[in-house]
């Protein structure tokens, strides 16, 4: 390992590049049991030094607090018992997920007897840039190491302590399975600097996948010579067609607005098919029922006078919160014309029970997810099926939709002859 | 589509952009009747066309005598009644491969009745950026678009008027498929400044694909704000085993190096076990008799007084040539680590007949293809059964290996459900 010097950031973060890449080379061949083993001694860990964890986030806290920063930013921050105890059964949750590395995801025989296969490899190294949610901390190193790459973690500067002892759980699990310790490693400063030289880090870095709020996003998106993992925003519409079913319309309307506003998934625009706008007050009584701001275009206003006015801004605008923008359209194509101007890429969904109308929508519409008769709050890797995610990806480069432990893989091609020769 | 001001290189690409992203949309959803009608029409048109297509190309070949341009760049730039056809037969290859847009890749029930599946979708707009290789206009507008990508064609300026009338033939088959236009558009203008423009067009272009010596593809890598699918230089070794066959080392060796000197897969370096030693002579005989120039290390030099001196940045050189560097190495370990220090990633063979030793390889070795048994020139699209291949990528983001038509898409998430909320 490369020593530390706290003053001079761009070695500093280089060094963890080249002990990061080092790292992935044993970790691409380590073994399910090696890389489990190193997960059940973590979540132990994090349970048997949940005091020392408490300890070491009450200094964060304090130190936040004096900060003067607000409620939903120190709820993200507060660890609790609960929430050790969430982070050591997500390391175990991981530790039950298949291990994609070395899965042959195809093979085939050339008629002149090569066999080919396309097998299942690591990245190589990530890179894991989050806010104060010292959580990520676990989930991330943890979602990484299953997939057999190196992780290089860069935490809020808020949740430093915390995120420190969460690192110390890591580490003896990866003592504890005799991995390297470079495995997973963070940045050992708050210095922002070390966010930008990460950035730069193409030669160890392979892919970076930045966490947090729009601005954080902006930035990375703007300097990053690495390829990214991301999603700017979700702004999620839901379409409600003529076709749709009332009862399921208002409740999946409901539920992709209200479940929880603050997540990605969460719908920000109701999109009504003029030949729906019968269903149009159900939907409202139930959105101000639950406490929903309802900001609709004249059209919709005209329809239901419980509605602000929505301006240009409201239809690109992801709220995060109690508000839904609301625009009356002219059936699936005028849905498709909104969403295609509008859209963020990430979940869009159709309420009808024509499904010829269902299948235009879900072939047009160019986003990640596509949903049919279903809540966009379903837009998650665990609601998926495939365990813990990273994030969701709107690119359209190699992992879109949830990022999970299989999307933090690559391939080789392995190619078996016997003595071929190429003519 | 937007006008065209060639003095406005800026203005222009943009504007190519916007009627690629726009043509992207109209091909997502175009059929595979429409998009084979295109090629082969345009196969016919290049047959019909071919005339035009030699006076356009033999203007080309007068203005790069007259620069002095030299033997193997004329002979890529020269296009003959057996190249056109060569052409035309690719583009109906092309449309024989399957379709890989709608194709179903995975799909899956959740326990609460939610439909998933995984569906491929296309990029969207693709840049290909290359040297004065004419026929790469066809192959590399026919592979995106049988994708469903837009595709926006820069090729070098030697090659412009040929390209211009090959661009033609192409248009021919979008009319006739009633397809945009805009799905196949090439930069009108030999302005290198183009080039800059496309590798900023990140709002527009999904990936970019540069074809071509190693100082284009480092200039493309260092400027470009787009992904890019690409390998910089294919370095690859052989490496002859203690428990190697005699004679498959022999003709893998002598066809990995000389069968064709100039591609990609060639071999540049062989490994030889020194437990070896005694095949050297045999493989060294059939190299000579070829007519390769041999660089060894001391070892190698020590066993056969026919080689030069290699220096140590014969371990790092494409030759793209007659010349082969030697090193004698200690068992698969010593392979593993010469290639580890000096790989560039795209493909490495061992000769060997045990399997254990061959597993070991297969796995260590971090490229993009790695062979048992068979020579590094089958390293090819066609090779691998996958049809035409646009290059082959190092990276390990998205695509690996041959980049073909399916290698073109990304997917999209659909879910299907009855009124399904999230808990």
């Amino acid at each position: 390992m490369t020593a530390i010097d706290l003053n001079d950031i761009p070695a500093l973060v280089r060094g963890l590049g080249e002990n990061a890449k080092a790292a992935g080379r044993v970790l691409a061949q380590a073994s399910t049991d090696a890389k489990n083993t190193a997960l059940h001694v973590a979540a132990a860990a994090l349970r048997g030094d949940a005091e020392t964890i408490k300890v070491a986030n009450a200094t964060d806290m304090a130190a936040a607090e004096e900060k003067g920063l607000k409620g939903s930013f120190l709820d993200r921050l507060l660890l609790t018992d609960d929430r050790i105890e969430a982070m050591a059964t997500g390391l175990e949750d991981i530790a039950r997920l298949p291990d994609p590395v070395g899965d042959v995801i195809g093979s085939w025989d050339r008629p002149n007897g090569l066999q080919i296969e396309r097998r299942r490899v690591p990245l190589g190294v990530i890179g894991v840039i989050y806010e104060s949610r010292p959580n990520v901390t676990a989930d991330a190193g943890a979602l990484c190491l299953k997939a057999g790459n190196a992780v290089i973690l860069r935490g809020g500067s808020e949740s430093f302590h915390s995120a420190g002892e969460i690192m110390e759980c890591l580490l003896a699990g990866l003592r504890a399975a005799d991995l390297p310790e470079a495995a997973i490693q963070r940045i050992p400063t708050t210095d922002r600097a070390a966010v930008g030289e990460m950035l730069r880090l193409s030669e160890y870095i392979d892919v970076i996948i930045p966490r947090g709020g729009k601005s954080l996003i902006e930035r990375v998106t703007a300097e990053s010579k690495v390829p990214l993992f991301k999603h700017l925003e979700g702004i999620c519409h839901v379409y409600v067609d003529g076709a749709a079913d009332a009862d399921k319309a208002r409740d999946i309307v409901l539920n992709a607005k209200m479940r929880r506003t603050g997540i990605c998934g969460s719908a920000e625009t109701l999109l009504v098919d003029n030949a729906a706008s019968d269903q149009l007050t159900g939907i409202v009584d139930a959105l101000v029922e639950a406490g929903c701001e309802i900001r609709g275009d004249a059209a919709a206003q005209a329809l239901d006078s419980r509605m602000n006015a929505a301006t240009d801004e409201d239809w690109k605008t992801e709220y995060l919160d109690s508000i839904i923008s609301v625009a009356m359209v002219d059936g699936v194509d005028g849905a498709l014309a909104h969403i295609a101007a509008n859209s963020s890429d990430h979940t869009d969904a159709i309420v009808t029970e024509d499904d010829a109308v269902a299948e235009q929508f879900l072939n047009e519409v160019d986003s990640a997810i596509v949903m049919h008769n279903a809540s966009t709050q379903f837009a998650d890797g665990a609601e998926f099926g495939m365990g813990a995610e990273i994030g969701i990806s709107t690119g359209k480069m190699h992992a879109r939709g949830p990022v999970g432990v299989e999307q933090l893989t690559s391939m080789k091609y392995v190619v078996r002859g016997d003595g071929h020769c190429r003519s």
